[in-house]
């Protein structure tokens, strides 16, 4: 199978591609250092050291014996992603080329800006490309969990059946995102909907958790390392945590650390994104995977980082909740459903306390990269002071 | 009362900008004359004729005795309105500055990620220059009934509470609109609810049904005639029939014509825009307006078109159903709600057949200006043809 990965060099990105590749599949891969690049912005850096992209396609040649074809450049560029999709004629567009980042999204109006047109923009010509070049490819993409928000009710998997006036219908689950960064998910979904209606396009929506995690099996194999993100705008809260942890901080969950969210490994979440190439979507099909393992509260997660880096190291590690820069519920009902992934044959692979050590393990051998990133952890991007900027 | 409007120069911005002067308000206005251009690419132009605006504020200034500050230029432009609202310090901003053709998105990729890229970049900077500058100014936001689509169920207006798996909550009512101008008015949606949460910004978020119409009390008294277009892509469904009829031309609904819409007059949908803005929400409200007045299917609009024309004219129309160039249910339950405007004091002001006449009339008028536009009113912009251009 052609395997085309847009967003390569990211977290997640460069995970999947050594799973496609290790599976025997051949992989393509756009990517413009937007990552690399905002997160020098903000003076941090991936605390565990990773190639080039040059160098990490030659050690692919070198550990694995496959290549990657690779093209520079921005999806929200659509000559770009044309001339790459006619040159790869793909089966499956995996699209991981978006900002990423929530806070990055609030620090003022240029960041909110740039991230809903880069993002909004690159999912437009991903429809379009693969609507006139390969309308039978399918479409891949990562959404978050955070479009749905915290409502009072479950929530499914995209779509569900409402009574509303003594009538029925079967209707999109409606959204609630808490930052420009996910509401601009929830704008391709629903863009991606729409090119589904028009263009019968076959069309996975992910619905994503919050990932963690320093490994996969082909990472451990080939040590070919994904980068690891840990301060207040890149990082998120079980990666960040177990930095604290290492670097003797605090550990610090915003507000009361109630908020509750799905959570999965990365080893998880790059099988559920292989199991959702295997069972593509019918012809014409539009789905909505929510794809997350368990949900935790934020205090659940600091307390198990906290008892495991104390039993494995000897050390005390603190929690400190620290004032919430964001605006959300701390304290709330969450249910949502995930079955679907499930279905095709998802187990989850891996324990979350044995992650959490693995994860310790990663970062002790980087202790000195995390102490020069002391500063950027702490939360300074506060949503109710995004200003113009 | 300051009110800034947007779009001062369209079609709905243009007869506000009259109502709010006669009513003694200080206007001040910004347009880029984006229609104007866009009109004129597609080889159309206003079958009524219309000012320039800078003889448009020469003749307030003779006929009202009134001046209007205008600013030139683009609201997707952040300089722009920051410097025009801190000059200007408005109570009130009415947002009618977006691009707003459905066709027109569905030109092609180009003209889908202009429309995409300009509608959600102006909302984001009214958002930022209202938080910072004038955080208790009114946003009154022009948004559309198409972004509701035609559920089985009754839409409530923005919001309803539903019970799922034995809980209840209050949620936002789930969107589905039918073109990518009406997924921009979708997401400027979103992204307004979440500005009002974390900024508690006071707005209004008009779901407005199709409107149609020539006159207001206003034009009528001054003679400053607003916009009025015929063709397939800035045309309206109302306004097209009574053009086609008037230049001896098949009135063509798309399809069978069993699509249900909201409409209302030009005269009553300022009405409308002038009961919000002496009604402002309270401090932090988000609140949605479903703006319309009654519910027609495409199909009786024809008709009473036809035989409104046919009695006064004395001269044979024809209803041609053409093929639906759309993606939309042709036949459907539709029910909105709109009660909030009535309790405000809203009340029809012109009956639907006293206003097609008096848009036959104003036609019969410029007869010559519609048989050159003859080409132009066929539908050519097709959903499914939509590509890269």
């Amino acid at each position: 199978m052609k395997v085309m990965i847009l967003g390569i060099d990211g977290y997640i990105g460069w995970a999947l591609a050594l799973r496609e590749i290790s599976k025997g599949n051949e992989v393509s891969g756009i990517d413009n250092f937007f990552t690399r690049r905002r997160v020098r912005e903000v003076d941090s850096d991936s605390v565990i050291p990773i190639s080039t992209m040059q160098k990490r396609i030659s050690q692919v040649r070198e550990k694995m014996g496959k290549r990657i074809n690779f093209y520079r450049g921005d999806v929200a560029n659509p000559k770009l992603i044309m001339d790459a999709v006619r040159e790869e004629r793909p089966d499956v567009i995996v699209h991981l080329a978006e900002q990423r980042s929530a806070p990055y999204s609030m620090i003022g109006l240029r960041q909110a800006t740039q991230t809903m047109v880069k993002n909004v923009v690159s999912t437009l010509n991903i429809i379009y490309a693969v609507k006139d070049i390969v309308p039978k490819a399918h479409i891949l993409k990562l959404g978050t969990m955070g479009e749905y928000g915290t409502p009072n009710i479950d929530i499914p998997e995209g779509f569900f059946e409402i009574e509303y006036h003594g009538r029925r219908d079967y209707l999109p689950f409606p959204k609630q995102a808490g930052s420009w960064y996910h509401w601009t998910k929830v704008h391709d979904s629903n863009n991606l909907m729409f090119a589904n209606k028009v263009w019968k396009l076959a069309i996975t929506d992910v619905m994503q958790g919050v990932v963690y995690g320093t490994r996969t099996r082909e990472i451990s194999e080939t040590g070919l390392r994904t980068r690891f993100d840990i301060d207040e705008v890149w990082g998120t809260a079980l990666n960040r945590f177990c930095a604290q942890a290492i670097a003797g901080l605090p550990i610090t969950p915003y507000g009361k650390g109630g908020q509750t969210r799905g959570f999965l490994s990365l080893e998880d979440s790059i099988s559920c994104l292989d199991i959702a190439i295997d069972n593509p979507p019918n012809e014409g099909e539009y789905r909505v995977f929510n794809q997350f393992d368990e949900h935790y509260s934020v205090m659940q997660l600091a307390t198990m980082v906290k008892e495991i880096f104390e039993s494995e190291y000897g050390k005390e590690a603190r929690i400190v909740n620290v004032p919430n820069p964001r605006i959300e519920a701390e304290e709330h009902y969450y249910n949502p459903e995930h079955i679907k992934l499930a279905r095709l044959g998802y187990r989850r692979s891996r324990e979350l306390k044995d992650e959490i050590s693995l994860i310790l393990e990663d970062l002790s051998h980087n202790r000195a990269r995390i102490e020069s990133l002391k500063e950027v952890i702490s939360p300074r991007t506060v949503w109710q002071k995004s200003s113009v900027n």
